[in-house]
């Protein structure tokens, strides 16, 4: 299914055509190519590199030199491919923009992660995804130490703030969690967003599997895990930012999830030298 | 061409359907949507967030009330939609995405361009563009007051180091921008990227139209600006900071090439309240 | 995502042209279409039935009498259609090939349903269904009073013997669904097919939220029932029929699945009218 | 071109994923799966399976130990598939929803065929085929030793009761006849459909290839056959069933078209049972 | 299904988007355009330019002055079309190449079929139609007056030398015949490719519905015409030109293919003239 | 990118499938067939034809015997390809279709380049080409000895009397052209078109790259030659025929762009010649 972005990536930026290469690359140059770490960080992004080499030219060599997941040093050689210098050319620049955007997705999950360490708390991610890379960034949390939410609006029934209010009417959240419970598949669980102590109990009290806490303060998430005592999953959101993560984490929810893993990573430094081959 | 990606990230994101709302929202709920900023930046994405929601449900009505480029203050109003509230519930988060996304891209380029301001350097971004988003975040580029380097490889003829290096041999600078002369149609100029004096010599006396100084001290850059004299156009590269482009600017070159602006712009904070209608 | 399906339906239906159309009637000719049910059952397919119309020209006008869920009588009408006679000539096929399939579908659905009232069974459809139909087919299975199992392999844990055989080793139904509750998404329950007693205790002990009873016989799956007790949802499945699914719901089990309601129901005769208009 | 069913049906059935395989199985295991008759029937689809496996994985290799219009005991083995456990257990479902149907069309088939066995009639299907499925289906109907018609409205003139109507007015049958002679490319024959003596007799008389007798009884019929006398083929269609098909063909009629073949046909029981392979 | 080529070949001229006009024409700017012939000849293409300009933008309004198979005189309008500037000069070339390419093959079609005036022959097309365009270019060779052979290889048996050459062995005219006459629908008749008298007789013989004279010369073809007399249709192809077309006509034969009709028309000279509007 | 017409091309003419060798040719006969120039000219193609016997059968074996760009004589080999010969038979006509134009366009493109032979001036092309071919017939142009104008609207400025008529107002040469300077990738040149002296001049002193002297008579062109003295490239264009392109190119200009180059060039005579393997 990332197959898509691949085609759509390559199709804009070649266009009609690399010119540059075609008549300043003699047909037939075969060249290789060292794709290297610039910074310290996670590697994610080895198959949609490979893919996009492969899209470009299926005779193009890509040997991986690590394994998505590996941490990554300045000047670490992270794959090496080979192959007709004009397709390597032509590939470079779409392969280097998903390798770097999801070793950045990594690289800042682990960092998360790595904060949280000791807690018993799980670091998710949500659907604030870049358009047409759900699938990478959410294997590239996982890369990274983190944990996947639902992949979409068919993988779980979660029940948010603009959910109820286009319900309206009183007991919102408990006829909402009963009405999924009656026509959803039962193979879902059943989340509900909350904003106080007691949304969380109405929602306890309703059946739900999963209590989102949003934007609670630190206390009254203490409070909500001291209520709730496990009868069902807590999940912290809204606003997560790696300084104050391990504070909620040791509020003892069980989950927390973070769009800016997905929404605002940095891209992590990596490049592609090319030389002449033979 | 950016419809693509649209049908893509609803595709990915609504998959089999939307349980949620199916389940707990009354076919036939009207509600209505406001698009709010919740931080300060410069607004992009109106029209892939209009796209977006037609393309779950044409009867939406999506009015915006600002326009792209436009300051955002906190709290500020960017756009009403208004219609069915399940389509409204199953085509916001790929809306939003977009909107933080490309508004993240503009408000950063225009932190560049103030930084810039009173000098004569053109910011202008690069093909580190995020997969099938080139053509809107280019735009979010000229919507942050900056302008656009090459739309792709069929764009322009830019030889780099890389093709140097698959060229190979003596005097790689000067064949390369003759054979470019022969062999591109006459509608594109031609660049060419060099890393020291000598070799920006080489490129003006080849004929280049448009020299890039990849990653050269402000010393060196300035050597360039005094020795090329206007005789191409220069192009500064390479590792280019919000902290240190003022200073390149000062140098006076022509033209300064971020690829952070698209790769590492942290998305804007953007949200989208539900209420019922009528 | 099931306009797909009708849009290669039209394709390998209509392919380089509807010729006797095209050389039989005036191009301009209006007509109008009533689509009449021939034998009694149970309506779905009206929104596949429209867009199929509109597929091959928005300008028909697709007018139901009748609501998907409602129970036909043969020679009722079931809608009108009406605007270019060979617009709706060209369609005619693919929408009466879509309804009364679905409506096939809906109807031994129904049937299904009507045989286990009273109990507190759920009558549950599977993943055996027409290739492109699923999203129509599992529909059609709502309108037939039906419910609906997980859409697809994405939206929910369903570990079946094939699975067991693939992981092999002992002990494999409790590694399984540890490792589910490990690695999946927060927002799914976990299922597992047993096909023992035994294997039932297991799975609830490793902690299932659901046990799939395949081919148990009737006294196996009422001991499955009480000694799971309320633990877990129970679902039996395979080889169930609409002679022997009441003896199925009558043991006590929560959910039962039938593949039959979407590979072997037999397509409802529903016909298509045409009188020139005006 | 039924290709596109393939992967149609693969992103509706796998989503974002096979949550269960890939969180149970171990990447890397390795597996062999037998696909076997659970029933007695004739087989058909084995290409439908083969490209499904490939298109989830080229690794897989898939050996059928049977040609499609092989006769099926139950037990018997109908192929081999083996690779990576992953991808067997992903495309699974599909592959044998695929090879249950078109068994179930090549079954039922052979049923009518056997039951008009030294006749001169040819059973024929229809377009009445599952939307998406007409070149599989059709395959199906001549592994069951039926015959084709058309394959769709580009591949043959039939003038069918709703063409006459919207056509209108006096000496339709022959108008349109003659119309379709003097405009349809001269490589189709020209069919009418007929519900009476007289319009058969107006039928051949404007020249039609062939007559399609409509829900007629088997005593005009008869007479038909008498008084056409081999100048046009005869092709009875409406209502055919397995029971009185015999007594149709006795009529002496060339072609006996049923859509019964292919949009009744109930699936053929087929699964498949893996194993670790080594 | 001529939509897919208005699709690519908008794709390959916007490409990244009309750069001349997004920087010269303000947003905003209303333009017309006046489609206008600069030489004489045949109409074809409303449609498809009318798709084009529809395409690029809902809003343009096209109207045409003349319908397709109209004679065009130089300086003729042939359609207004009016809206946004931006939008009418990005579809402007497309809609240009269709329409003169269209126009030129009904202009030169026109010219063929004037050549055999008074004769029975029919001019019909060939498969030797511009990839992509073949639903297009047939329709323009009926605005020309010309017939359509065979849309496609689905839509008629035609048996050429080179099937002959990959059947083998003796009796190979009468053996395929007899194939296709057991195998194919029946709603096809049966073409056969012959280059001496002999093989007419034959396929006759073995029940050929159309014999076609593959490169004879005139007076073999009159032989034919004499010795078949009737009992098949008769088709004269392979270098037919317009100067010795009305002699082929001559010798009696039912049709005449030309592949000239389509794969060499030069394309019409038609303009657009775009003024400021209001 | 090309890729696309050949998979549109094949299924406008194999529809629902090749009805004749499936009926008439044995499943698994092998063949041979080899594809013959029957005229003089050059060629251009291969990687088309290559491309759509592959897609048909990735089987089939294609032996290039020539290279494009070379001259052919009459009855000469370019190429064989050998394997299942209903793949061959299936995919031959959309090969030679592509073969035929493509050569067709490299030979008249070589006999502009022929007669223009001494001059300083190179022949390009326009976007003038067939509607999905523009790359495969750019490559055309160039085995014929020419040069490729911009591929599409992305490649370029060019400011056409349409635009001005859009832009308005007075001085709007000069001003089109700055606000391209202003606005356009840097990496773009600037061509304005022209049809006067003193609009020539106007558009070199507002900085035009590139003037094109539209339909200017040979006299103006000389004059603006003379007056433009290499300050920009001049290209003649409009009505440029082969009869007096010579001409045309002895004023002087650089540059002369002929539409007829693609859009009237007749189909060179190619051939493919079938036999039986082994």
């Amino acid at each position: 299914m990332w197959d898509a972005i691949i085609t759509l990536a390559l199709a804009e930026d070649i266009g009609t055509g690399d010119i540059t290469s075609s008549v300043t690359v003699p047909a037939g140059t075969q060249a290789r190519g060292i794709i290297l770490a610039k910074s310290a960080g996670v590697l994610s992004g080895l198959e949609a590199a490979r893919a996009t080499f492969h899209h470009v030219d299926p005779t193009l060599r890509f040997t991986p030199r690590l394994a998505d997941g590996d941490r990554l040093a300045p000047g670490q050689t992270i794959a090496d491919v080979s192959g007709p210098a004009r397709s390597l050319l032509a590939a470079e620049r779409v392969a280097l923009n998903l390798l770097q955007r999801l070793s950045g997705v990594a690289t800042l999950t682990a960092a998360y992660v790595a904060a949280v360490a000791g807690t018993q708390a799980r670091i998710v991610d949500t659907r604030k995804t870049t358009p047409g890379l759900r699938l990478l960034e959410k294997a590239a949390v996982r890369h990274g130490g983190g944990f996947n939410h639902r992949f979409g609006l068919a993988g779980g029934v979660l029940i948010k703030d603009n959910h109820l209010a286009a319900i309206g009417g009183a007991n919102r959240v408990r006829r909402a969690i009963q009405q999924a419970r009656a026509g959803a598949p039962h193979t879902l669980r059943i989340e509900v967003e909350v904003t106080t102590l007691d949304q969380a109990r109405e929602a306890l009290d309703a059946g739900a599997d999963i209590i989102m806490l949003d934007n609670m303060d630190l206390a009254t998430m203490r409070a909500a895990v001291a209520e709730i005592a496990g009868r069902a999953l807590l999940e912290a959101s809204g606003g997560i930012t790696l300084e104050h993560v391990r504070a909620v984490a040791e509020t003892g929810v069980d989950l927390i999830s973070a769009g800016a893993l997905t929404h605002s990573a940095p891209a992590l430094d990596i490049s592609l030298d090319v030389s002449l081959e033979g």
